[in-house]
């Protein structure tokens, strides 16, 4: 039975994508609803979510923000203003044409993100620069009709944050732009392990309606990019679409400048992507719904074992998130994988011959190295090992991505590395929108970002021509 | 500019549906959304929101229930399944029917409530007597295509939550959706100050599918009635239309036994019109954004009135959510009456006399009685005086309804009764469901609940036939 466990996973490195699949749905991440392209977040992926989500709501609000909600529903003509960002989004919104008994006399979109319907209570809210900045994120569900999706990383609908701000001034707001993707980056760094690269996206690839994109681009297990979160500069395009005008101190009426940013459910694909093994899971231990699971490795004296399991359990609680796993029906070994397979970052095991020597046998999740830990320091050792999970997962990860970064200088080694090795490729770019598409059209990778502080003389890897640009491509997600 | 001011609301005793609009937008807890029947949580009326979310999610997880996330649309074909559920959902559902640039083969409901998407998870996921009980908890949007709308008590889109849960027996799921009644009972009661009656609907006021369904009931400080929360006892009516069925200990194959309670934003109108006077709103400290203000009452002196007012607010933060209002293009009369309509349970007036008798001057918003509060007793005084409005507002609102409860004997006093005083009307009811029809028919009143134990003999209050079951009666929101 334990063998047939295991074996129910593919295994990563044989076909990463059926992995992915098999982990998302065997550890009760999710499940595939009964709607095109939707997913159900179940108990165990959506508390990981909700995690994430009272981490960010914590450093949004200590940067000054504050939370509230706009509808669902976005009258199409408020959604026609922008043209940019009508034409941008368009082809993946979804109508209701129908509501109660009646045929709507004007289409409403499915929210696929909210500038418009928000831009418009702004128009009303704001007067004068008294009343700037304007700080405020929504929690949210949206819709994007999506042709190809794939659970958490590209789903009809999903669920996001999505910050919304008015400034005095341009620097103003690029200054917000820019701290909110250093937010990005810091919880995704630090409080997910998984090391980013920052940089600003190609005109090619910016957001429907914005002047600048900001992203952060990991790279996951199988050497593809994905953009884990990103922060525009809108400039005044909202506002002018949307007459958002203040009374500056200089007694003229002024245009708005605006920013947004948004970090999705999509992130959690990149927790599994970046972490996760052939035995499947690996969570850091911040955002694990269990941090520590207490297996009793029952046999003889069982009742003493069983009494000490549930000691240990209650000396942790509180301090940590911990399980007691006492099924009588599954075999130590079988709860061993079963855990390791939901990615539990700490295992505790406690026998017979633990109890003599006054100790636990704690597994380390990440590694697999197995550690005696006496009950004497149990807490501080349990919380030495968490730490260690979570700074190891940083320092695996950014192994990972360094060894699977490569330089190219021309097309034919940029074509070579996309058919062999594969990973981030940095390179020059001459900043043409032709050779940005050729490089796509040839290799299949596009531009991630243009890293910060990274420019210098070299050549265009398509064209040749001399470029400062230095540029991250990747395949992506 | 004062005297412009407080004249802005409405008064409340003069035109109660006007005072709640005024209070509603001036406080700036919601604002009319450009969408027909929506409205924008503002950050003001979304942060109250956010605690009443906060302090329910953590009784729900002390009571065993995880959250979970179901999609957003429910295909038409699964919405039908449960025939009296479509039949009461059917005229308020919003209709999906195109999706990027195709017109959908199949409609897709925006979820009035998730009974149809969840039953069709629930019928996978559940197949034996150890997968139950399932306790799972959603926090979501949800859109009923309304006629007539009324910010946060009845709006096209709304948040709420919805639990869903399955049991292996009848009485198990009964035990649930009374468990859960008291949850939102004693929540209500005790964390919002808002007294309620707690008992079930009649047979014409049942959730859509239910074969029984519990309420709490509020009284509002117009004397009408306002559902705070119900709690629903599904039987397997779901279960069979859904397929839920579980291999039992007995070896035989059953269908689950289901409940489903939800409450949502509504409960912020029943917060502002139960505890709201003609200055504005009045706030519960337990949910309000900022549960004491401090006003330095500057004049001569005032380096060193701003300095103390510093002080008191710093002492004051991380036990309170305390804010300083120094802005000095206002004078101290204007922000009382600001923070008065906004609500803040209690407010701290630091003048050179405070300063030179080492005190602080606290104003209760519930009554307006202002005490002076020694600085060496700062944080005993203030955590005391905000329990006292605590209780104050319940007892306070208690006091109203008992007030405003009548008695009714027959048909012409329950008209006299609604004709003037109002409020709510205890009476007996032989149970037939033609008397309640006429009830509402004649009166405007309907049967708000069957309280919980109060039984005993008596006669319909409309036919005048022997009658055992007592009711209460009012004119609903």
């Amino acid at each position: 039975m334990e063998k047939e466990f295991v074996k129910a996973i593919t295994p990563r490195s044989e076909d990463f994508s059926q992995w992915y699949v098999d982990v998302v749905l065997k550890a009760e991440l999710a499940d595939y609803a009964p709607v095109k392209g939707c997913i159900v977040f179940r108990p165990y992926g959506y508390t990981i979510w909700e995690y994430i989500q009272a981490e960010l709501d914590r450093r949004f609000k200590e940067t000054g923000h504050v939370n509230a909600y706009f509808p669902l529903f976005v009258p199409e003509s408020f959604f026609r203003r922008e043209a940019e960002h009508v034409a941008g989004f368009s082809p993946q919104v979804a109508w209701v044409t129908r509501g109660g008994d009646e045929d709507l006399a004007e289409r409403l979109a499915v929210r696929p993100t909210s500038e418009t319907v928000i831009g418009v209570m702004y128009a009303k809210w704001i007067q004068s620069y008294r009343d700037l900045p304007v700080l405020i994120n929504q929690w949210c569900n949206v819709v994007r009709w999506e042709k190809a999706t794939r659970p958490f990383i590209r789903t009809t609908e999903f669920l996001w944050q999505e910050g919304h701000t008015c400034h005095r001034t341009a620097a103003e707001a690029e200054e917000e732009a820019l701290r909110m993707l250093e937010v990005y980056r810091s919880f995704v760094e630090d409080y997910l392990s998984i090391p980013v690269i920052p940089g600003e996206k190609s005109a090619g690839e910016r957001f429907a309606g914005a002047e600048r994109t900001y992203t952060i681009e990991g790279l996951m297990g199988d050497r593809r990019a994905l953009q884990c979160a990103t922060s525009h500069f809108l400039g005044q395009n909202f506002a002018r679409s949307f007459d958002i005008k203040f009374l500056d101190v200089d007694g003229q009426l002024k245009y708005v400048w605006q920013t947004s940013w948004g970090i999705s459910t999509r992130i959690v694909g990149a927790l599994i992507m970046v972490h996760g093994d052939d035995r499947g899971l690996v969570l850091p231990p911040t955002v694990a719904p269990h941090q520590v699971v207490v297996v009793p490795i029952v046999g003889r004296d069982s009742e003493r074992v069983l009494a000490a399991s549930r000691e240990v359990t209650d000396r942790l609680r509180g301090r940590f998130r911990v399980k007691l796993d006492d099924r009588p029906e599954f075999s130590p070994g079988w709860k061993f994988n079963d855990w390791e397979m939901r990615g539990v970052p700490l295992r505790l095991e406690i026998g017979p011959r633990d109890l003599a020597a006054e100790q636990v046998t704690a597994a380390r999740r990440d590694t697999g190295e197995r550690t005696a830990l006496p009950l004497s320091r149990l807490e501080e050792g349990v919380a030495e090992l968490l730490d260690e999970v979570h700074r190891g997962l940083y320092r695996r990860a950014l192994e990972f991505r360094q060894a699977h970064t490569h330089e190219a200088g021309d097309l034919a080694s940029l074509r070579a590395i996309m058919e062999g090795p594969r990973g981030f490729i940095r390179a020059h770019w001459c900043e043409k929108p032709g050779c940005e598409e050729r490089i796509k059209e040839e290799t299949g990778a596009t531009i991630r970002c243009l890293p910060f502080g990274e420019q210098g003389e070299g050549r265009c890897v398509l064209c040749g021509e001399p470029a400062r640009q230095v540029v991250y491509l990747a395949r992506a997600y």
